[in-house]
């Protein structure tokens, strides 16, 4: 969200940031002002929890579909607590409440991952603008109304594809069906919460559904086709920007390798150190290829680490992946890393750990662009198996180079995008003209459940009647000419 | 399709518009090559079959659902014959098919409603561009998967709005049902023509599921808010244009009422003389408002019509609608007039003939733009009613504003929005990555019927073997106590 609001900011727009004071990636930006407030927790603690929680809850280590099932149910049970504390603190905070309400916003941005945004959002009266890649109980799909069919749309953490076999298929649908379940264990604290507060009874999701538009961070390159409803905005790779030249240093190591060029290595801002065994796996891989290899790595270092690997704390990752001598992109498939190298189009080797990544392995190993691997039996020779295919197969390279070209073709920048559908709720107090009559459905109704029960009623009153009909006409003849044999 | 293919031509790409040699709309353009090819019809008989065919059978004063629905058939088993002369006319031109094979062109533009473009597309594998307002057998929902719910999504034809009661959601869902069927009737001439041509069994539907891309030429300030595929690109209102100044003697004509305005009347290119008697109703009328009223109207005219009226043999519609001055527009109903009255902002009093004028009726009465009369039973009085009410209610024109405010506020108007599709088909021959998997399921499948049938079986035997294993404890133990009690 960050380059939009600050993008908004720059445009003249005024934008006021509300963020809780202990964030693991959230803090103040350019051209907005921001508030904070406290919350009940510390950092170290909220790391831990998402470290013990989630991480492992929806590692992609769970091998098969029923656990991972599971494993889903026991993550809305945890996130149930884990989102509600922010919530609680800010609406807690009557001064800042009372701030918020002065503003008199005209719209409000918010990550509908939290209920913070949406039922702050419904208590001040603000047209709600969301954006996000997908909820994890799925209230996107059930708020928004947009039709997902269990067929070819896979649910979020199952790992499949667009393309399922029947057990696939199967075990897809029970997804969907449990999406208001799920939502509900999710939301029960924060349903709660919402009630109290707007004084009617209510839930998320459905605050949710009054949403004016859907911000959708993602891209029909990585995300399987599927529909959409008329207020999903598709601003996938918003934050897609051209590479700045190295500093010198930099400049001189990546260049070292001549035309093998160089590999970049990050496990993204969650894990930047690795135990030093399975470290020792990566350099021993890195010393048998001829490419240079940069590594944010901050654990321990072997006395002879090989010298064509370069350790960092931070790397300049858009800058390197749009380095015309890059190679590969070994990355754990975060999605901002993977928009940076299909922007960049940089074969990737997937690492995927926990989350929504090992979804991502998935789509991008399916087109052909990328190579995954499993971090826990992990060996050198897989690793330099799996380096030499994306490095040396020219296919890799052709096909993300392909994704890249189609995803940089759009007729607006996806930021722009962003920036004029929100100025535009902001002008228009909301976007009702693309709201669905969806919303004054019920299930039953919405699935056409009553027209089909009635339809079927009318189809067995017109057999009844014309099979009764019939019987009676037969019985007349019949007893006509029984009547006539006895005469 | 004119404004684009012009547009086309104009920024440089080689445009070849191949057209019948008779036709009612269809002509040369600027920017392009034109090519026609000759058909076993004149215009008189075209127009003549037109009116006597299809503007009856959907004429909207069809007054019952059923009826509606009866006609629907009818008018699909007469198309099946009207379609299927062009593309008999072009694919038996061998001289004109071996020209536009050494054209080897990049992507070809079609109206879906006449089977040509796509057929000739697929014989000469070219990326397809789907430009159309709604199919009237429903071949685009079907080509292009995209989910319709029929419980708020209603069919073409039916006047509904996308509020329905249990009735109108029955009778909209047994059309959905039949969509099928339709096309199969519409196109049972041109499934075989498509078949023997690409020598391989198969039908203008499954030819048009190739589509690269669907244009869809409507707007949701016309249109109610729906599910779209990735590969829909809305582009309604491509051919607005802002109003030139009027030519001198309009200009003081319109002008002659001062405050009070003008008001244009047509009904469209179809209709543009009317019977005399027909025509007094709207002379009495316009001779008791203070308006002016310029009318497309070539009858006879009566010896004392009044002199606020002013009769032409063409209007210059845009402009006059464009007109400060203007205070309502009578109009047929027609997708192109309605979207000049909404792009200026000019409120509608309607008199819907046949077609999709009664759908988009609905659409304008439901939003408080518009009021709608029967041209049956129309008399001075209820037309006066109906003007004034528009003229003078000024939640008309508020509405109406809002509505031209929205739809002209968007981030890229949508003729270069369509050339941008267009040229992208052609620089990457085709838009796969938009391509849904649905396409590779059948209707069971893309259902879950199967999974639901699987799922159950599952339950059923859970059920089954549960049940047989109490029993069979259950006797066990019964046994045992029985024994003992003998004991």
């Amino acid at each position: 969200m960050k380059p939009l609001v600050e993008e908004l900011g720059r445009r003249g727009n005024q934008v006021v940031v509300v963020i809780p004071e202990v964030s693991l990636s959230m803090g103040s930006s350019q051209h907005t002002t921001t508030l904070t407030y406290p919350v009940p927790y510390t950092k170290a603690q909220l790391q831990e929890q998402v470290n013990a929680g989630v991480t492992t809850l929806t590692s992609v280590y769970v091998s098969t579909d029923l656990a991972r099932l599971q494993n889903f149910i026991k993550t809305m049970d945890l996130l149930n607590v884990l989102i509600t504390r922010n919530v609680e603190g800010l609406l807690s905070n009557k001064d800042l409440m009372k701030k918020l309400e002065e503003y008199n916003f005209d719209a409000i941005l918010s990550d509908p991952f939290e209920p913070t945004g949406p039922i702050v959002g419904e208590y001040l009266s603000i047209p709600a603008i969301y954006i996000q890649t997908s909820h994890p109980c799925g209230a996107d799909a059930l708020a928004s109304q947009c039709p997902a069919p269990a067929s070819y749309v896979p649910q979020g953490l199952t790992h499949f594809t667009d393309r399922m076999n029947l057990w696939q298929r199967s075990v897809n649908l029970v997804r969907t069906l449990l999406q208001p379940m799920a939502c509900e264990r999710m939301f029960a604290r924060a349903d709660e919460i919402a009630s109290n507060v707007l004084q009617r009874k209510t839930s998320v999701v459905e605050i949710m559904s009054h949403a004016a538009l859907w911000f959708v961070h993602s891209d029909f390159v990585l995300e399987f086709p599927r529909p959409l409803m008329p207020n999903m905005i598709i601003v996938g790779g918003m934050d897609n920007k051209k590479a700045e030249p190295l500093p010198q240093e930099l400049e001189e190591f990546v260049n070292g390798s001549g035309e093998h060029g160089f590999v970049v290595f990050t496990l993204g801002s969650m894990v930047s150190q690795l135990p030093e065994a399975k470290a020792r796996v990566f350099f021993e891989a890195f010393r048998q290829i001829p490419q240079r290899v940069l590594w944010r790595h901050t654990g321990p270092v072997p006395e002879n680490a090989p010298k064509n690997v370069k350790l960092m704390k931070w790397l300049p990752q858009n800058d390197l992946l749009g380095h015309p001598k890059v190679k590969a992109f070994i990355t754990h498939g975060g999605s901002h890393g993977i928009y940076e190298g299909i922007y960049h189009g940089v074969p990737l080797v997937m690492l995927p750990l926990f989350g929504d990544q090992g979804d991502n392995v998935q789509r991008l190993v399916s087109r052909g662009v990328a190579e995954t691997l499993s971090i826990y039996d992990l060996t050198s020779e897989k690793l330099l198996v799996a380096l030499r295919k994306v490095i040396n197969d020219k296919s890799y390279k052709e096909k993300m180079t392909e994704l890249s070209a189609i995803h940089r073709d759009r007729p607006i920048e996806p930021l722009d995008l962003a920036v004029f559908w929100t100025e535009f709720v902001m002008r228009h107090k909301g976007a009702v003209h693309l709201r669905p009559a969806a919303h004054e459905l019920n299930w039953i109704q919405y699935h056409s459940l009553d027209v089909i029960g009635f339809l079927l009623l009318i189809l067995v009153t017109v057999i009844f009647v014309t099979v009764k009909s019939c019987m009676f006409c037969f019985r007349k003849c019949f007893k006509k000419t029984q009547k006539k044999k006895k005469e």
